[in-house]
């Protein structure tokens, strides 16, 4: 049996995702169920995006993701199911794929509409997750192929994404799209965008909503603690950070927030 | 083995929900841990009894649930094992299987009281999740009996539940019994205390604390982001939410308001 | 396979715990993985290694356990793996396993060195949970044995863990070392400090911060709800307790509050 991740803006505290893992166990009792995270921020499909855009990649082959941000539960938005890297995303079609769609090479894509697979006949109008996303998942750990949960597609929905800009200057301007639990500023800039030219370049420059916060750094430990700094973090984007601290909280910054690097 | 759910009010900061998982793996190494909950309010029986109310029909026969929610511990009060749908809880003897023992049909009820199962022989006056409740899972898990548990018992702690009413005007009243994460107003009126007397009858009022909510309708779609709505929630009974935010913040609104539907 | 425990300050919200996930079951699939906590406040070691300590001795034989908390990340701190009570813990070597070290004897230290065995062969200078820690628990749980991670080392560094004082009146004086998730002030006075003279003797006081809070109790229930006591808690210390409530909140004390019993 297969891999199931969840990830949802259901928090921790109610039955929600207890109800999703005893469904997945009552279908195929020997999957694995890894929790990617319930703190979503409540409907916020642009988190959920960049979350399972950064997950997939870590996970083997034949893992089964889903992601239930659902603002738009009961209405007639369809629920897809899309592959990469062998892997496989059940989620409403609400733009949750975007980063995926924009970084990683779709494979296959699928509408959920085999309502044998569901939990119930009559699926609630308010829990897709627990009654059509969980048992569908599920099912595939147990070994039904993909083919029979619905139809072929061609189309999801998409966010519009924030791209990084070169300016006519050769500086690159970007934006937060990440603020993590550390307090951590994530930009839309990767190691590919600023290239050895910025990269560990000590005349480079940083300067996030026009603060200069010094040149393209490579660990948290090249400034005091307590003090500002730019780097390459974990996911190979450019991050403002604090040392021992919370950049969000020093700077005051968050999502969207301009960040050039000249 | 089994799977062994965890509901407690422990959090999740602390050592305790692992020193739990330890003692049960310890015990019966292949058993399947799942986390229901570890946000109960502290000592809150009534939410615990809530909370695996929902859960328990959602999992396999053969699961063991474990709800350690215990102000009492250390003092007489009994720990006793109580199967419905050919699961097991396990629990003190506080009124925390009230809302399952309305619900569904006791199948047997035993005292936890074999101390050759416990994980110690001189059990902690303040964690009998640890000492007691996880090792006897475990044992379960591991292919012990539920008859070596302990003597066979007849009674058990009821807290007492507040019931709806249906008024001589054929309306019906009842009260907020939980509020989820989403800040959804749960209700203690059910599809069937409704039925279709009420339920898509666009002539049928909600009142929450007075105010008119409009009639019970099918989805959170169905009104615009930000707008009151009363439906019928994912359990099955009448909730009050808000399109894509919090309807216990919008209203103020907690457990015990009235709601009636006329 | 074997267990891999987590103990890490990520919180739940973003995508770091589980990209560790992925990557130890990409390695050794049949991994049992439990998470200790992801709470520990960020960046603090001691917290980390009093969880770390209460921890360990629930879990069986084999067990490895991966404490990331890291604030010298990327730095020329190491990483060691040291073996207590036949279980491993993998870390930075930062004071983690201060505790660990004081009470239980150390069996094996090892450097964690061989880059072989890391997810890349360039670990990012901010992620060594993903990038050496996990892949390194999950080789040795899919089979590598403990000699091939990296050379043996006989030092590590320690934190200055505060003791416990008899005093020349033969009363006791510690201090609170550990303020658990119900506000329960956990001392470093154990049983074994307090023995037969002050336990469950009338006579003895405990005085927190000068505050005589009566003799040391059995249990929570033997005063009424809101009143405080002291006694001994679950891992075998003085705890400073209110029953049904919280310590912390109700005397404003924490880490380091003086705590006599005579």
């Amino acid at each position: 049996m297969a891999i199931v991740t969840l990830t949802t803006d259901f928090g921790q505290r109610d039955h929600y995702v207890a109800a999703m893992k005893g469904v997945i166990l009552q279908i195929a009792p020997k999957t694995t169920i890894v929790d990617v995270t319930h703190h979503i921020d409540p409907h916020n499909v642009l988190m959920a995006a960049f979350i399972i855009r950064q997950t997939l990649p870590y996970f083997p082959r034949g893992t089964i993701h889903v992601v239930v941000v659902d603002p738009g539960v009961g209405t007639s938005r369809r629920i897809i199911a899309a592959q990469y890297l062998r892997q496989l995303v059940i989620c409403p079609d609400n733009g949750v794929l975007s980063f995926l769609q924009r970084d990683v090479p779709l494979e296959t894509l699928r509408e959920v509409a085999n309502r044998g697979l569901f939990a119930t006949s009559e699926p609630s109008s308010t829990f897709h997750g627990r009654d059509v996303m969980a048992p569908v998942a599920a099912h595939l750990s147990g070994g039904k192929r993909l083919t029979e949960i619905g139809p072929a597609t061609d189309k999801m929905e998409m966010l519009d994404l924030p791209l990084p800009e070169r300016r006519p200057d050769r500086s690159m301007r970007g934006e937060i799209v990440y603020v993590d639990g550390f307090g951590n500023l994530v930009t839309n800039l990767t190691r590919d965008d600023l290239g050895p030219t910025f990269i560990a370049r000590p005349h480079a420059r940083v300067l996030i909503d026009g603060k200069d916060v010094g040149p393209v750094r490579q660990a948290y430990g090249q400034v005091e603690p307590n003090d500002i700094l730019a780097l390459i973090g974990s996911i190979g984007n450019l991050e403002i950070a604090v040392n021992q601290g919370s950049a969000a909280k020093t700077l005051g910054a968050g999502i969207g927030t301009p960040v050039v690097v000249e």
